[in-house]
C-alpha cells in the first residue's frame, strides 16, 4: 500500500483548483453542446427549441468523469513534461475527449474547419452524432484515440500494448466499471505481470466507479471498499483511493492521487533501470468514485437523474417539446459559466487553458496515438537463409511452422535494440513449433521463477497467457502505437476474439479513410494447429471457420492465406509482416508436410496467388483439361495431389489440371476484392464448362461463397470440413469429411462426362481402399501404411 | 476467513486415509492404462510393446488431481447423502473421470460392452483416442458430464448456471491454473454476487493449481500466497488451503478442507433459508497445490517431468520403440500395485470401493448432469393474449420486442413456482424493451442495495451481469441441468460468445446420437438492438455476422428465424420456448415496427418459415410476375414493400410478387438442412427464371451461400449490410448500404428484362428521391417526413 501524505486539503492552491475547475467545466458545456445544440452554441441568445437537434445522441454519464481525468492529466504531462497517452475504455462518452481536443488546439490543426473559436464551436456541437459529422463514440477520428469505446472490455491490454517497449511513455487507462466486469478486462489486470519497468512504459489504470451501467448498478462500485481493494491488491496493484461529489475536494484528491502514483511509477522504473531492482513491483492504481452524470441535472420529471443509471445517454429527453426539459438544459449549461470561460469570439480564456501542455505533449496530438508516424521497417531477413532445399515435389517433408520459427528467431534477433516486433501466443508457442524464437527472445515473465522453467526472461518479448483476448488487446495495442507482431494461435480457438477483430478492422477500415492517419502494420495471424490435425483433442478443437468470419469484413482490410507446405508459408509469411494497415490471416499446419515448391516457385505462386501446377496435371496444352482438382490448404493439397496420383495412374487417359489457391480472396471478383480475379484470369485457371473438385481447408460453402458469380460455378463441387470430427487418426479426419483422396478420384469420375462406366472398376478400387481404411484403423489405431507412407516422389 | 480446526494430521483415520488412497491408486491406474494400453490391461504379463498403443494421445498432467478431487468428493458426498455434481474445467484429463465413472459402475451401466471386469477394462482403455472409440476429453459420452473440457473459460459460469434453482444440489467446480488465465474465467467468479443461498444450490470451486499450462508456469500458481488470498476474497469468496506431494497428508488436509467447505455452505443455507440471513456470505473456495503430473515419471531421459509441464500430454512419449521408456511405464503402473486394487476378474476390490456412494449419488448417475431427464415443460401462454391487433397491413406500428416483453412476464409468472426459466443480458434487458419481465421477477443481485435502485431482487430470474460469457455460461449451464432460458442481446456482441456457442452446439450435436442422453430445452438467442438501429452508438454496433457463424455449423442443431414484425417475433419466440436440443436465433427490432400479419396470418406464416405476401403483390394469379421482390429481417421488409408500393404506384403494369422469409434455412436444399426447402418449392416462390430482388438483413453473400444450389440462382440479386455504418439516422443506413426502397426500386427496373428505357423516368424519380434524403439529412439532421412517417395504409 502507497502512504497517502497528510495534508490532503492543501495538496493544490486555491488557485490550482480554479483554474483545473475553470478546464473541467468548459470540457463538460462543451460536452453538453454536442449532444444538444445545433446553434447558439455559447447562448448569447436565450435557448429556443430550434437550437436543439431533433435527435437527442450520446452519453452523458461517464462523461464529467472523463473530462475530469483528462483536465488532472493535462496537469501532471505538464508539470512533469511527461510523453502520454490516454486509452478512453468509456469511450462511448465521445464529447469528453472530443471536447479536450477542441480545448487544447489538436482538434483544429486535425481539422481546421472545427476552429477553436464560435464559429467552430457550432461546427464541434453540430456534427457530433448527426448525419455526416463524426461518431458519437471515441473513434478513429478522434485526435488522440487508438481505441473505440463502443465494444467493452479491451482497454486494459490495448493500454499495457501501447506502453510496451515504450519506456517513456505513461499510458492512462480509464476502466469503467461496466467495462471492469466484462471477461477481457477481468483477466487484462494480470499483464502486470508481463510488464517489463525497465524497457516498458507504464501503465496507470483508473477504475471509474460512477456506480452504474445502462441500467444497473455495477458489480465492483457495491462491494466494500476492503472487498474491492483486495481484488485490486490481488491483481498485484497498490490502490489509490478518490471519491466524492464536491469538485473541490475531487480536485484536490484527484491531484495528490495522480502526483502519488506518477512518483510511484517514477520510483519503480528507477529502482528497476538503474539500481536492478527485480522484484515485481506492484503499480498504482487509482479508484475513481464520482457521481454518474456529476453536475448535469439532479432530478428530471421527477425522477432523480445525476448520480443514477438514468444519466447514462441523454438526461433531458424532449428538449424541443417540452419547454421545462428546455429550461432545465439552458440552466444546466449556463451553470458552468460560458461567459467566464469562452471569450466574445468563443476562444477558451486563458485561464481555462493554463493546465494544457504544449505541442505533442498533448493527449489529442501524441505521435504515439498515431503509430503509424513511428513505425519503423521491420528488417526482414532474406528468405533464402531459411528456405527448404525441394529437389522435387513431395520428396521431403518439413513442419512449416518450425521453419517459421527460425525465421521468425532472426526477426526476434534483429529487433533486439529497435525492440519494435514481438511474438503473441495463448501458451503454445511451443506447441504450435515455434519455439526457436527463444533462442533470440525469452518469454516475457515478471513473477517468480523457479530453476525448472525455461525460458522464462523479465525482458523478452515473447508474450505468452492463456488469454486470446489478451494477447490480441496487447497485439492491437502494440501494432496502434507503431510496431510490428504476430499471434500464433490455434485455429479453433480464433473465434474467442471474434468480436475483437470486429473492431480492429473497423478501425482500420475508418483510418485509411483518414489522411492525417499513418498506415500501421498489419495484424497477422497465423492460425496453427488446424482442424485437420487435433489428434490429442478432438472435436472441441475442430472449427475452421474464423476464415469465414474474417472473409465477411471489409474487402480492403482483409486477406486470408493458406500456404501449401514450408517454403510458401515463408514466402506469406514475409508478405504479411511487411504489409501495412491489413488483417492477415494466415492458415498453416505445424505437422511434417509434403515440400512442393522451391522458393523461387513459392515466391512466384504466391506472388499470384493461385495458379496451376504444371507438374501436377497432365494436359498437353493443346485443349483444355477434362477435369480440374483444385486444393487450398495444406492437408486438402496432399490429399488433392495424392488423387492426382491416382487418376494419372489409373485412368492415365484423363487430362487432368491441378490448380491450387493461396490467396483465398482470388476467387472473388475483382470488384468485390483488390485481390479478386478478373472473370477472363478466373476462367483461365479454373475453365467456364469443366468439372471442378476442390478440396477446401474450412468449410465448404465458402468456396461457393466466393465463386458464385464465376462462369463455371455450376461445375464446382467442393470437399472441405462438414463439422464432422471426433479424437482420431489425421487420415481418418479426412475420410469422415469426405476430403480424403479416395473420395476426390470418385467425385471426378462422378463428375466428368461419359467417365461412369469406363471407370466403374476404378471407383470401386477407391470404395474398397476406403473399406480398407475403417477397417485397419479399428484394429490397428492408426493409419494405413499406404496413406502413413504416401508421397508424390514414390 | 475460516478458522481452520486444529488437529489435521487426525483429520482421517489411517484406515480411512488407506481406503481413499486406494481408490486414488486405482483411478490413477486405470487413466495410465488408457492413454498407454491396448492390450494385457492388469498387468498379467511382463509389458511389451504391442500392448501399447501406437499412438499415444491424452492428457496425463491433470489427471492426478482430478482422480484425488473425485475420490474426495466421493467421501463427503456419501457421508452427507448430498446431490452433487462436477464440472472438471481440466476436461482434457478425460482419462480420470472415465475412470472413477467405470469405478463406480456408472459406466457400465451406461455402456454395457465395458463391463466392470477384465474384459471391461481392456474396452476402457483401447476404446480412450482410438478410431471408432471416445474422446480423449470429457465429453458429452461421459456420463455425468455437462461440460467439455477442450476450450478453456467456460467450467465456473457452467457450475453457477447449474447450480441455479436446484437449493439442494452442490455442484463442484474444478478449475484450472491455465484456465483461470482466461477471460471469461476470471469475471466469472463474480457468479457469487447472483447466487440467492435460498433458492439456488452451491457452488463449491476447487481452484487447482498445479503450477504448469501446456508449456508455462501459470500467473496464479506463482501468486504469493497472501496475493493469491487476496484475489480470492476480493472475488468474494473464504479461501482453504491444500498443498502437499505427499499423499497421506494431502488426503487428511483435502479432506479437512471439505467438510469444513460443506459445513460452511451448510451454515450459509441455513442461515439464509431459515434464519433469514440477507448479507451477502463469503463463500469457501479450495485452494488445491500438488504437482501436475503426480505419481507419474519423475524423470525421463534425464530430464524432469513429474511436478512440470512436460507432464501434460504424454510422459513417456516413445514406450514402443524405447526399452527404458517401456520398463518406465511398467514400473510407473505396477507402483500403483493393480493386483492389491482390483481381483482376478479384473473387478474392483471392496477397499477400493469404500468411498463410493450409491444409485444417483455418484457422480456419473446423477440426474442433474443429464438434465433432459429433469426437464418439465415450459408453460407458455397462448399468444392471443399478448398478439396485436392487425386490421390491415402496416397500419399500425408495434416495438416487436416489448410485446415479447409482456408475453415473458407472464412465463416469468407462471414459472415463479417451478423456478425452472431465466431470462438473461448483459445490462440490456431494459435497452431491449423486455422490462416487462421485472413485473414478475426481479434482477438477481446479492449486493448492497440504494433506495434509488428499481428491480432488484435477491430472488430474481433476471440475470444481468456486462458480461455477455458469463450470461452465455449460466444459461447453457441452467439448460444441460434440465431448464428452459433466453438469452437477449445487442446482435453485434453477440459475436462476444462465437466460441462458446461453438462448443454447445458441438454437444448438441453429439448427444443427440447418445440415447442415454435426455432431450434438453433449446439455447435461445434474442438478438435485437441490431444492426440497422445503433442510432446511439454507430458502426461498432453494426455486425448481423452471428447468423452467418451459426449456420455453418452442424444443420441438425442450428435455427435462425428473422421475423418482420410484432406477431410474427410472438409465433416465433413461442415455438423456440417449445422446441428441444436446437441452437436459435432469433433477430428482431426494438423499434416502432408496421404491423403486418395478424397472429393466425403470423403463425401460418411462420409455420411456412417463407411465403408469399398476396396481399403485397399485383400478381392476377394467371401467369408468373415479372420481378419478385423478397425480404428477411424487419427493416429490410418495411424497405421491400416501400419499394412494393413505389412500384404499383409508378410501374402498375408490372406484375410483382413479394415473398417473405422468416426462417433462414428454408433457403438451403432440404438435402442440407432439415427445414430445407424442395426444389420445387423454391422454384414456386421465387420462380425459376424471373429476376429476384432479395433484401437481407445482414451480409448479402449469405443468402448466396444458402441458394447457390437453386435453379434460379443466377437471376437473385442480393441487398444487404455492406460493413457502411457510422452514426446517422435510421433511413440514411440503408441509404448508405443501398438496402432502400429507392435503389430497390432501381434495382428492378435495371434488372427486368425491357424494362429499362421504358422506365426511365422512375429510375430518375428515386435517383432524386436518394439525393433529396442526402440534403435533408445534413441539413436537418433527421430524416426525410416522407420517410419517417411513411406507411403502407397510405
Amino acid at each position: 500500500m502507497l502512504d497517502a501524505p497528510e495534508k490532503t486539503t492543501a495538496w493544490l492552491t486555491d488557485d490550482e483548483v480554479r483554474l483545473l475547475d475553470a478546464h473541467w467545466r468548459a470540457a463538460n458545456y462543451l460536452a453538453v453542446g454536442q449532444i444538444y445544440l445545433m446553434a447558439n452554441p455559447l447562448l448569447t441568445e436565450p435557448l429556443r427549441p430550434e437550437h436543439v437537434k431533433p435527435r437527442l445522441l450520446g452519453h452523458w454519464g461517464t462523461t464529467p468523469g472523463l473530462n475530469l481525468v483528462h483536465t488532472h492529466l493535462n496537469r501532471v504531462i505538464k508539470a512533469r513534461d511527461q510523453d502520454a497517452l490516454c486509452v478512453w475504455g468509456p469511450g462511448h462518452g465521445g464529447p469528453a475527449v472530443l471536447a479536450n481536443s477542441w480545448l487544447e488546439g489538436s482538434y483544429s490543426e486535425t481539422y481546421p474547419d472545427v476552429s477553436r473559436d464560435a464559429p467552430g464551436m457550432g461546427r464541434l456541437f453540430r456534427q457530433f452524432s448527426f448525419p455526416g459529422g463524426v461518431p458519437s463514440h471515441v473513434a478513429p477520428e478522434t485526435p488522440g484515440s487508438i481505441h473505440e469505446g463502443g465494444e467493452l472490455g479491451y482497454s486494459l491490454s490495448h493500454a499495457y500494448g501501447a506502453a510496451l517497449d515504450h519506456p517513456d511513455l505513461l499510458v492512462a487507462c480509464v476502466i469503467g466499471d461496466g467495462e471492469a466486469e466484462t471477461g477481457p478486462l477481468a483477466t487484462s489486470w494480470h499483464s502486470n505481470k508481463f510488464l517489463d519497468p525497465v524497457h516498458d512504459g507504464a501503465v496507470l489504470p483508473i477504475l471509474h466507479l460512477n456506480g452504474y451501467k445502462i441500467a444497473n448498478p455495477t458489480v465492483l462500485a457495491r462491494l466494500p471498499e476492503s472487498e474491492l481493494d483486495d481484488l485490486l491488491r490481488g491483481y498485484g496493484h497498490a490502490p489509490l483511493h478518490v471519491a466524492g461529489d464536491d469538485p473541490a475536494t475531487v480536485h484536490r484528491a484527484l491531484a495528490q492521487a495522480m502526483d502519488t502514483a506518477l512518483d510511484r511509477i517514477a520510483m519503480i522504473q528507477r529502482a528497476a533501470r538503474h539500481d536492478g531492482a527485480a522484484e515485481r513491483p506492484r503499480w498504482p492504481v487509482i479508484v475513481l468514485r464520482t457521481p454518474k452524470g456529476w453536475t448535469g441535472p439532479a432530478e428530471v420529471d421527477s425522477l432523480p437523474v445525476e448520480g443514477t443509471w438514468r444519466s447514462h445517454q441523454v438526461p433531458l429527453p424532449a428538449v424541443r417539446q417540452n419547454p421545462e426539459h428546455l429550461r432545465q438544459l439552458e440552466s444546466w449549461m449556463r451553470s458552468y459559466g460560458p461567459q467566464q470561460l469562452f471569450d466574445e469570439q468563443g476562444r477558451p480564456r486563458p485561464e481555462v487553458l493554463a493546465c494544457v501542455p504544449q505541442g505533442a505533449k498533448r493527449l489529442g496530438a501524441t505521435p504515439y496515438a498515431n503509430g503509424g508516424l513511428r513505425l519503423r521497417e521491420l528488417p526482414m531477413p532474406p528468405l533464402e537463409r531459411y528456405a527448404v532445399p525441394v529437389e522435387g515435389p513431395g520428396r521431403t517433408t518439413h513442419e512449416p511452422t518450425r521453419v517459421l520459427g527460425d525465421l521468425l528467431e532472426e526477426v526476434m534477433r534483429a529487433t533486439a535494440g529497435s525492440r519494435n516486433f514481438r511474438l503473441l501466443g495463448a501458451d503454445e508457442t511451443a506447441s504450435n513449433r515455434l519455439q526457436a524464437v527463444y533462442g533470440a527472445s525469452g518469454k516475457a515473465w515478471q513473477e517468480q521463477q523457479l530453476p525448472v522453467d525455461e525460458d522464462l526472461d523479465r525482458h523478452g518479448r515473447v508474450m505468452e497467457i492463456l488469454s486470446e483476448h489478451t494477447c490480441q488487446g496487447w497485439l492491437e495495442g502494440y501494432l496502434l502505437t507503431g510496431r510490428h507482431g504476430l499471434f500464433a494461435s490455434y485455429e479453433a480457438f480464433a473465434h474467442i476474439v471474434d468480436s475483437m477483430v470486429n473492431q480492429h478492422i473497423k478501425w482500420l477500415r475508418v483510418t485509411r479513410r483518414l489522411p492525417w492517419r499513418a498506415s500501421i502494420a498489419s495484424l497477422n495471424y497465423l492460425l496453427t494447429s488446424h482442424v485437420w490435425r487435433q489428434d490429442h483433442n478432438g472435436f472441441s478443437h475442430q472449427d475452421p471457420g474464423f476464415v469465414d468470419h474474417i472473409l465477411n469484413k471489409s474487402p480492403e482490410v482483409v486477406r486470408v492465406y493458406l500456404p501449401p507446405d514450408t517454403n510458401t508459408l515463408l514466402s506469406t509469411a514475409d508478405h504479411v509482416l511487411r504489409s501495412r494497415d491489413y488483417v492477415n490471416v494466415v492458415v498453416a499446419g505445424k505437422q511434417p508436410c509434403f515440400d512442393w515448391l522451391t522458393l523461387d516457385e513459392a515466391n512466384a505462386h504466391c506472388a499470384r496467388g493461385a495458379g496451376i501446377w504444371h507438374w501436377a496435371g497432365n494436359e498437353d496444352g493443346t485443349r483444355e483439361p477434362d477435369v480440374v482438382l483444385a486444393s487450398a490448404g495444406d492437408v486438402p493439397t496432399q490429399e488433392t495431389l495424392a488423387a492426382v496420383r491416382l487418376l494419372r495412374t489409373h485412368l492415365p487417359e484423363l487430362a487432368v489440371r491441378m490448380v491450387n489457391v493461396v490467396d483465398l480472396a482470388r476467387l472473388l471478383p475483382q470488384e468485390e476484392h483488390p485481390h479478386g480475379m478478373s472473370g477472363a484470369d478466373y476462367d483461365a485457371l479454373f475453365t467456364r464448362d469443366k468439372p471442378v473438385i476442390f478440396a477446401y481447408h474450412g468449410y465448404p460453402w465458402l468456396i461457393h461463397r466466393l465463386a458464385y458469380r464465376r462462369a463455371g460455378h455450376g461445375h464446382l463441387h467442393v470437399r472441405g470440413y462438414k463439422e464432422i470430427g471426433t479424437t482420431t487418426t489425421p487420415f481418418d479426419m479426412v475420410v469422415r469429411n469426405d476430403l480424403d483422396r479416395y473420395r476426390l478420384v470418385m467425385d471426378v469420375i462422378d463428375r466428368v462426362p461419359g467417365l461412369a462406366v469406363r471407370a466403374a472398376p476404378v471407383r470401386q478400387l477407391m470404395e474398397d481402399a476406403r473399406l480398407r481404411h475403417h477397417v485397419w484403423i479399428r484394429e490397428h489405431g492408426r493409419d494405413l501404411p499406404e496413406v502413413a507412407d504416401w508421397s508424390w516422389a514414390r
